[in-house]
């Protein structure tokens, strides 16, 4: 009944399937009883395992949505009257129906310009410079987030997070990471997940595994402790917790064993990496970002991106001949193949 | 790894399985690309498939939680200073966090008495009447939410949700019903689903799915149309729109598929009707509510209770020597038919 | 131009006049230049004068309104999912429009029982037991709120005071006293300001000065320094931070000067204890409460009732045969006097 | 006690006094007893009196600070997840703490750029036309705000502030004009009340007076009557519905009685030009923005800045060598010379 005509989308990662692992892990927690609301074994068992995944003891909460995710983080970190700081193309600021500033209870998201959707530490040293602290009609600093990979599929360096840790510790801020594309983000890095976090300076994630491989199962992982018990009351009031709490923890666990999510990314990066490269090399048509993560966003002539239309192809238009195309875990080095193909057709 | 050493739970119905026909859509729905956010024809289907069950045009919300589905309801439905009648014993009033007061900004909940977990008409017209409409420092009414099967597992007779339908209009307030356990009730009433909702005024309805064998997956059944717009921004920031949205269409889809919401629901009747039949008949046992839905609240002797968790047995505790029994769609007879031999040998 | 028609009125004490001496402060604080924001003298002055008053530094803010220092105090004792203990009749529960809930981001209020509109402490400690913290779908205890004088003109004792305060301190939640007309208690007591609030375990206090001989003053008064800070952005937020702030400091302390806060309090208390008196001695008249304040409430037959309206007397009905009478500081014994020869006429 | 030693003050006008008339009003209104909450005939009379300003029928809301009025009445204007448009360095952007969010529920304030604190009709053109309506993870158009006179002392003309209507119009969306200078702005123009605003579009006015020569009376006038009734119950539920309504209302009355607040401003706004004239005619001055108000920005040498701060003058620093001074109702061209032959003497 799905979208099976269409034999060419990179559209987005929200269109894709559910990973066979993930599936099976389901069905293997279809049988018997389950305490409800998180008390479940499952449930316990993922605070385990990602507790060894980030080298220290962390809380999980599978939420349903990044939105969720993000919102409720954000919300926990910061006070009414709080400032939230974070690129001004991220995916809080800009697509998420103002689930921060309502969660919050309204604090202020200040938006940070900054190439290839990074926030470069400098510019955050300034804004908090010019902060203006104890001043009653300003929003105060409370919390600064990243988005890694970012929505232009740039990836920051573990040295780049650390420097915006150091700062957030500094100024008595929370830090928190929007890892919407969390495994993407770590394949690319090579480093542990721990390094990419906590050890970072990073107080509380975003951990997207919907995107790349889950059926809905986002979650938040929180390193800083005193952030988990209010969390836990926000969580559910905004009807965030699951009765059911062990089939989102069996499809969490089924993605980290085995290094499954470093898989699934590592599969979609190629792709991603293999389209930039050969659309790179093409006359008239630019990469707009570097490609390191599953995103690839070029510029072409607007008959060639017409034609790509025309012939069904689809993928997210951004202004001024700029398209997006995003990469998954279950499309194939094939479809790449057809796509450059017809690229090259239409650039002539 | 679950619970399956206690042989005996009757706990609630948030421990349950997935009923195998819905497991089997999960996996049916997982092949080819969909659309995302509800763009998917899974949704579309959906929103197909509930018009004919309730024979209107509504519009179709799936939600995570039941919580999320009352709290975003009844936000759409008042204002912040609007005023939400419910039963005191509601859901909504003791066990959801506050989830109302947040999502409408501060809405007031006026809690109802009423025998058996129901808000009585006459109780409501009287509420109303008291109303003090115009008058600024007091909540203006704006809702009134009824739980259909309530809280003590009693149900409303068509003609009380009609009758209650006739005030909210006459009042000029929404209508909205809590179906947690909507399936449950129906197959009690034996009517239709538009004569258990808009027929009889319902504008909104928390239609429950996870109690009764889906995995997460309620929904937001909306009549009144003029409801549906803000619902979906609000929806959008709650985080409660799934990118993935075929999955949990494809669940709702399954569980109204021929009927299987009230076959599972009728199988969790018949057997607290059962456990209630048998238990009302022991001597120093007595029935506190009447057994309409798969809710059974009983007073017994303290030892009794004391018995049966010793012998492993799972169920909820309320004050005064009362119990709560929930019986499950994946429930067995001959679980009943051990529980009653146990109860029996513990009273003597 | 004002109700100069109408001979009697005992409707509130908010129809009131200005104190002279409160008028005289504002035209004497009307020359030169101030600081904005209350970054004034005067503001400071006030800081000392309350300091004083109250036996310990505190920190005055002063706001328009007593729903504006009741709300914003709750705000910033309780988090969203909070929950706040007050008497069912208490103004914050019946007549501010949801003003808590909306500040607070939707705290709960925990509506409780008790004679003569005063939070008895065995209530209060049985509320507080059965309070179920810990369990993420109840509202989490934070504060409890007091009335002094209540809603009925009752005054709690210092002894009852503590008691709470007591309570409070053990369950680790805030204590807020609502001071509507917190100088007709205080003289009622004999105490002082102190015993009454802070050394009773208050941290927060509601200080109302419009009803007793203000133009628009009341104020926050903290004790508990925590508070203060947060308390302040939220008032900035909330539109509470008068730019000329010297006007309100120049009230407030004008009403505290030479105790005139407490002469003024007096005279509307022996007015109310008079009327009290000897509506306590006529047949057929029955006080509802004791007369502790500047309230009166009396149950008296229908035809009386209406006899007072038809003469034009104002004053406030309440159901069941009930009025309110309220004395005020501008209020004369003559004014008391030919009410209750009128009374007496009517009565027969 | 106030700073009667500081000889010279641009800081703001927030620092002034009460008109004598005014102050004369407010002992008037101090006889006798009035209805409470604004049942009283002083508000009936406002109502008359600013209906025959505006030559329409209005309702004017009295509140305590200019940061109430604007949250307040944009709340009112938008949805939870609606988008206000306003200039970036709008007050309700930058210096009422969030107020507008958090009355809102979370809505978004979009920033525009303009120059001189204008936002161009074409700029806002641009930005409603790239609104993406009905896409639910954005915000969805419903207000635009301007203030007259801007942050920086200019002043729509008519015809800006009638485009601006027509394109609120044409888009569905309110428009709210902040005139926390609203006097200054009128004087200006010299057009009546009622050009500056509905003939020209605007839904609903924050009328500033406090700024003005009022003690504390800022009001909201509102002019499309849809907003008056769902304003009322949000401003009591704020707490800025003073109990003695009348003496806010008898300021208001006494400041538009005889145009008084045309002379004010008038006045104000002299001393401005002339401050504006002066110092554009000095070699080394640079006026930042066309002095159209009581409001003059000019950049100047730092160590001219710094002469000015050490011979006790006070006024408010920009970045970058700019500096804000402010002129008000009470104070006089001798002390404009006096300001003017400092500068001279330092710039040498």
């Amino acid at each position: 009944m799905n979208d099976s005509s269409v034999s060419l989308s990179f559209r987005s990662d929200n269109v894709a399937t559910i990973a066979p692992e993930i599936m099976s892990a389901l069905e293997a927690a279809n049988h018997g009883l389950a305490a409800a609301y998180g008390d479940d074994e499952y449930s316990a068992l993922l605070n385990r395992k990602f507790s060894d995944l980030f080298e220290a003891e962390v809380t999980v909460f599978p939420v349903s949505t990044g939105t969720a995710a993000n919102a409720l983080s954000l919300a926990t970190c910061a006070r009414p009257y709080g400032a939230i700081y974070c690129h001004e193309d991220a995916h809080i600021n800009t697509a998420e129906g103002g689930a921060t500033e309502a969660f919050s209870g309204g604090a202020k998201l200040i938006a940070l310009p900054g190439p290839n959707g990074k926030v470069e530490p400098p510019t955050l040293a300034a804004a908090l410079r010019h902060a203006e602290r104890g001043i009653r009609n300003r929003p105060q600093p409370d919390a600064v987030s990243v988005t890694q990979a970012s929505e232009y599929g740039t990836v920051y360096a573990v040295e780049e997070i650390a420097a915006i840790g150091a700062m957030a510790r500094d100024a008595g801020i929370h830090f928190h990471m929007d890892g919407a594309r969390f495994a993407n983000a770590l394949v690319t890095l090579g480093c542990s997940a721990s390094e990419m976090t906590w050890r970072s300076g990073v107080d509380i994630l975003s951990f997207g595994a919907t995107k790349n491989g889950a059926m809905a199962a986002d979650a938040i992982v929180v390193f800083n402790r005193e952030l988990a018990e209010p969390l836990s009351y926000r969580l559910r009031r905004a009807g965030q917790t699951w009765s059911k709490m062990r089939f989102p923890a069996a499809q969490l666990i089924a993605y980290v064993e085995d290094s499954l999510f470093l898989r699934l990314a590592s599969h979609a990066n190629e792709l991603a990496s293999q389209l930039g490269r050969e659309l790179a090399a093409m006359p008239s048509v630019r990469l707009i970002a570097p490609v390191e993560a599953n995103l690839v966003f070029v510029a072409m002539p607007e008959p060639a991106i017409e034609g790509l239309s025309a012939a069904g192809v689809r993928f997210a238009r951004r202004g001024g001949g700029v398209i997006r195309l995003v990469t998954r875990f279950d499309g194939t080095p094939a479809e790449v193949d057809q796509f450059i193909a017809l690229v090259r057709r239409l650039i002539g």
